[in-house]
């Protein structure tokens, strides 16, 4: 389950990963500078409305202040070797007071960029995160079930289906479908 | 399922219910002037830490800015018939774009007017004003499951659980708990 952290590699605040074709990810924590590159993959996923539980015509501030997190909140960006960030996620508490040890994160990669593993390196990097930081749980709330791809991903990570909310996503060509909550203990 | 309005009393920001004793509530849009008699009772519940998911020592400025909510989301009052503010609710979007037709609602009642009936005079109202706001579903996100009072009324409601977060909650003298996601149709 570790995120295959290289130590050579390692700092704080950046780390390199393997991904599934043997080939480094950078992911390293999210600064402003990066997100004239975040924006344009962003809308894209978010305007196809297919993933999202954000608004289809969502403008560039409400996307920024929302996918930018400051602390107990993180951004993370990753980079593949030339440099080209082609995914981020975002990652923060789930609840507070008696229910702070729940976390929960979302994650958009860059539809040109799929199926290079980014979303596993990701989702790797965030569990690493969470049990650093002393969460018991990664929960997601809202993953759309006709997102095989991810919801067999986060199924191969350790995530189980809590429920699913019935017709809980109109999606824009399969009409109304279920919104799994998923959840791993750590 | 009705709320029970009585259209003699009914106003676009109020309307009386009857309550399980047959004694009428008055449920009306709260205001900045209703804070002062929200945040002695609000305090003492989120204090007690056996209910929600707020921090236990929450600051009121923190609380107002939380529980006060502007549109989409709505927050309310219920008084007794001498005007007496028993219990509030806050109810708005769970979700975004696609999922933008599901609500959500918490609530506080006051400690010292348990057993009025105030907590099903507040979720109808709740059910109610998503009907009328076109709400497709309403889910309650956190119902720790200990607070089995709750869960059978939002159960005598129409509420079933689509799912319980595994130790979600750290309850004080019952250690770590289920967190009920429970939802209905509208």
């Amino acid at each position: 389950m570790s995120g295959g952290s290289t130590a050579a590699f390692a700092t704080p605040s950046a780390a390199f990963v393997r991904n599934p074709h043997n080939v480094l990810v950078l992911i390293r924590k999210a600064n402003d500078k990066d997100w004239p590159a975040i924006w344009p993959f962003l809308r894209k996923v978010v305007a196809a409305g297919e993933t999202y539980t954000l608004p289809r015509d969502i403008g560039e501030k409400q996307a920024r202040e929302l996918w930018l997190l400051e602390p107990p909140g993180r951004t993370v960006v990753a980079a593949k070797p030339d440099g080209t960030i082609a995914g981020t996620a975002k990652m923060n508490p789930n609840h507070q007071g008696p229910a702070a040890h729940l976390a929960t994160a979302s994650f958009i990669v860059d539809p040109a960029h799929s199926g290079y593993g980014i979303g596993r390196a990701l989702g790797e990097h965030v569990l690493d995160w969470a049990r650093s930081e002393g969460y018991r749980a990664m929960q997601f709330n809202a993953v759309v079930e006709t997102n095989t791809r991810a919801v067999a991903l986060w199924r191969s990570l350790g995530f189980e289906v809590l429920g699913t909310v019935p017709e809980g996503f109109l999606h824009p060509t399969h009409g109304y479908v279920g919104l799994h909550i998923m959840h791993r203990h750590l």
